[in-house]
């Protein structure tokens, strides 16, 4: 059994990957952290574990170097980065939930959020989309776990923009549920400030924007504008795409080089035509659902559908950990859709 | 005072309307009618009225032409330009809040909707979008009230295309309220289907993408994509555009245009730059708030919130009433929005 | 025109106590005040306000006697007290949404909040519900305005202990909407924290249980049990009462009882026999809804539907003002519920 | 492995009963029915199946005797009888969602539901709270699954009734999520019908009130008042029930005998002293939370939290198969509740 550690346990992330961590059949959970609740047991912070995991967290500032086989930081990026830092030795594996490990042109990182305070260690992070980056992945030991909005953007073109069949502008308009924003007590995140109402937020300068770019401009010559929105519920992200193809291309035929794309990919789920995603038909799962449809004039609409906890944060980093790892790729994640 | 009668006053429109003609001072509810409920107490299909409104509601299927001032249509297509029909005298105002006198091209309501029951009177409607036809609304006597996505959309992007400053593909990304689709027993309405999940629908064929485009092509050479998607909450439509100006305009040179073209339009309000709208900011009132984004290389981005139920619909309707008959175009329409 | 003050305009009762003040037809506001936002426009802060109220916000912690004709205070229980200590001068109305002036009896208020800075002013204060306190009220110049729990539970039970036809072991169980807890930013009121979740909370020690207490064995022997619960929504309480007669009384003959003790309240409405309570018809009004249920051995269910930022909080707030300054009771307060 | 047949596979119950046998390691689902959806996939009808059963729903309306080894059956009261019927062999195990095996009593059946299609089956069924009946429901070949109003209320009543530590008048206060009512298109399950809203229904009336009241005068000589409500969200009930004890026993006293009643329960968690359940804490588990609060003069308040479709419905049933056949109790019951 691989010993796992989940550093800075007591946010949504953490949470979520706790409850897929106790269900993987290699692995075990021996240490969890937090400053805000050291001493506290998990079970009263979040006690829909009672009875289940009654660990006490350990505070994050510590040296656990060695503790562990495979280390999941959930840590404010920056803090992140530096706890990877303390962590790394080329033998345990270590996913960061942060964004210190997504960038490998560290000038882009700190444009985007701050200096770099383990920049060094960039050249051996590899970027954890495992569809995409299946084979880099395995044997990695420092895995930058992707975004959530930039999982469902990306996922949506990849094969389109790896079979240069589109380019030009895209808009990508998508929208997530609030535990995309953490469990920080913000005035915006208030249930009040939230429910029955809906808004855009960070137009044309969120942070996932230049994440979603840099993956796309590395498959096709594109533009990107990208709107996110906060929707009045708890979990899943929808991921609207619109843009021109080269050519035109048959909705029936662009699903069929989805599918092949995807042959692999045993969490994305290309949709029948004229069938489109639903975030609760995967929220509380791994999977990634994705609808399309063209038009003969070319323009062409990409849906894409995930739970931002789980294939957007925590189930893709146990499946990173195990594409890591040489385990199968399902292990641990094979929990279903729940619905109502 | 006017005699003013809900025909079909049981859905959530009729609601609606009910509570605004309520405080409007010029005119007096003289008849409310419902099939189903006929013979029933209005405020008992809606407790809300209670001790405000305790008219008994009249059989839909009467003929009731001379018996009010204006006329408010609250049917499905087709049920509703019969009843215009039989109640069309060019002296008593009728509004129709279905789709059935949106279109002035027969034949493309006919391939949208179904044959058209009441063809002939099409030539006296006015399509009622105060904000561009105020001058044809006014003395009209057959009004066409606006769909809900049609209004946030078209009024997204008049002053942008009247002023000729984009064309080509447009892209129009819109998230509803359930109440948009009305109070009908259906299984995609249902409490559990809806909630705690997010999907888009008639992806490419929602009845009123037809309606958008005969509207804006009249403005510019555009081509419109549309895609409705439901969100989990009463109320509220915003809808986000995204295209590609013609010449390169900044956001705050544009925010100037809009404030330009609606300066005599009492509900529009165009935000400052940098803030966009939010359905709670507008939800329950008849307002229409509109936000923009320009970047250097002529990218745009509109984006638009309406209350569905109230500008969307039975808020405009008054507004209509008010319009055709000379009233103050603010009579009974000055209630704030409601927040939290 | 009266000129009204609110002092700490900035939560959710001040938010819904400047909506209603902006359509009452006898006052006008005249100073809106917050230590937080101070030098912001209130339309700012609560961009709902755009193009209605443009006010700016001045400091709290400011001398503003004299400046009004009545003053609002939705400010902290405690700093309440001061603020009313500087403004009192038997003139003008200080009407107090806080709990500081709700308790005749010093050593209660200390012993649920904290000491008492101003209790020199308590012989005073009028408890503001005035449904019971009609005629105290009347010429009052210093109104405690009751809690959102304590409205909904002592309209439920006025009549029946009044009447003294209940006593012994009554039990109240109220679930109130999120918008109760105000606009703080503290983590159980967190949109993922409450959405999809039911709880109880303050079992057997929330603040509101003495405010309902001494209230209802001025009436009657009875033994109060209070469970407050956090629903996820944002507005409206509903509270279920269960408890003995002292005799059996058929439903209806109760009902009567209500009826007529309610006679005069423009705002209660008794409901008919075998009808109860929606929220949903009450929110954004001032109603108050109540439905009866008698067993012929005597148990008897009571009912009990508010908005707890309108008739539990800001619209009782302004019925208080009419109340005490002699306007008419509705003044003000005649807006409609709104559904859906 | 076990052949498990679900009969009538299409509603809400059905859905997650699916999603449990799935994950069963004993069992095995080789028959789905339903007659609305006959000859559909299940994956077209509940999309969160792609990939995972796409087996096809067979006719209900079929004789299926000896096809399987466990039948569960989620239809209509009275349906579901008849369905048993032609069933029913000793051998193989029927779990019946419905109400029709609850009830040992007929008469009492037939007054609250209707004429009983298979009464003489009656003597054969078992009640199937396995945490009270695990000795009788051991062996047992039908089983009347609870309601889930019912199952809240008599785990949060067993042990202190039985006890001899409580009687006389019991108010059972009630709140359950929309999923309760089932996957009907009826106005009342509408999400705008139901959403910002929280109602009473039933009150005094409600079937589950018999049900509950049979259980608990087994126990104890008391009268019981159940009034159930209708919250804002899918899943969870929550139930607070209020009376008297006959002699006090402080509340860690009273925990101490939960906990050694529920000793070898391993779905029921008797929370510690201060705590209260929350339904997010249970939700889509087969857990059921439990606190409790007394106080020095005698009252008692209970609090109890279960997911109405897992341990109230589909994942009883599936305990019920488990203790049936002589399986672990917990086999494909260990999955954890779902945050947030």
């Amino acid at each position: 059994m691989l010993r796992a550690g989940v550093i800075g346990a007591t946010g949504y992330t953490g949470a979520v990957l706790l409850s897929i961590l106790l269900g993987h059949p290699d692995a075990k959970i021996t240490l969890i952290t937090s400053n805000t609740y050291r001493g506290k047991k998990i079970s009263e912070v979040f006690p829909l574990f009672r009875g289940r995991l009654d660990a006490t967290l350990e505070a994050t500032d510590e040296d656990y170097r060695g503790a562990c086989d495979v280390y999941f930081l959930c840590l404010p990026h920056g803090v992140s980065a530096r706890a990877a830092k303390g962590l790394y030795d080329g033998r345990a594996l270590i996913v960061d939930l942060a964004a210190d490990f997504r960038f490998e042109d560290c000038a882009l990182y700190e444009k985007t959020y701050a200096a770099h305070p383990a920049s060094e260690l960039l050249p051996q992070a590899v970027y954890g989309l495992p569809e995409i980056y299946r084979e880099k992945l395995s044997g990695a030991r420092l895995i930058g776990n992707p975004g959530c909005y930039p999982t469902s953007a990306i996922l949506a073109l990849f094969p389109l923009l790896k079979g240069g069949l589109a380019d030009g502008r895209i808009f990508i308009d998508s929208k997530s549920g609030v535990s995309g924003a953490g469990r920080e007590t913000k005035l915006g995140n208030l249930f009040c400030e939230v429910a029955e109402g809906f808004r855009a937020y960070g137009v044309g300068s969120h942070r996932h924007e230049p994440e979603i770019r840099k993956e796309l401009v590395k498959l096709a010559d594109v533009t990107v504008t990208f709107v996110p929105h906060l929707l009045p519920m708890n979990r899943g992200i929808l991921t609207t795409v619109y843009g021109s193809l080269r050519k035109y291309v048959p909705t029936g035929k662009l699903l069929d080089v989805y599918r092949e794309a995807y042959r692999d990919a045993p969490f994305v789920r290309v949709l029948d035509e004229g069938a489109y995603p639903d975030t609760r038909f995967v929220r509380f799962s791994n999977y990634c659902d994705i609808g399309i449809k063209t038009f003969e004039d070319g323009r062409f609409i990409l849906i894409c559908a995930i739970d931002n906890l789980v294939k957007g944060a925590s189930g893709q980093a146990v499946q990173n950990m195990n594409v890591a790892l040489g385990l199968d790729e399902t292990h641990g994640l094979t929990f279903l859709p729940q619905f109502p």
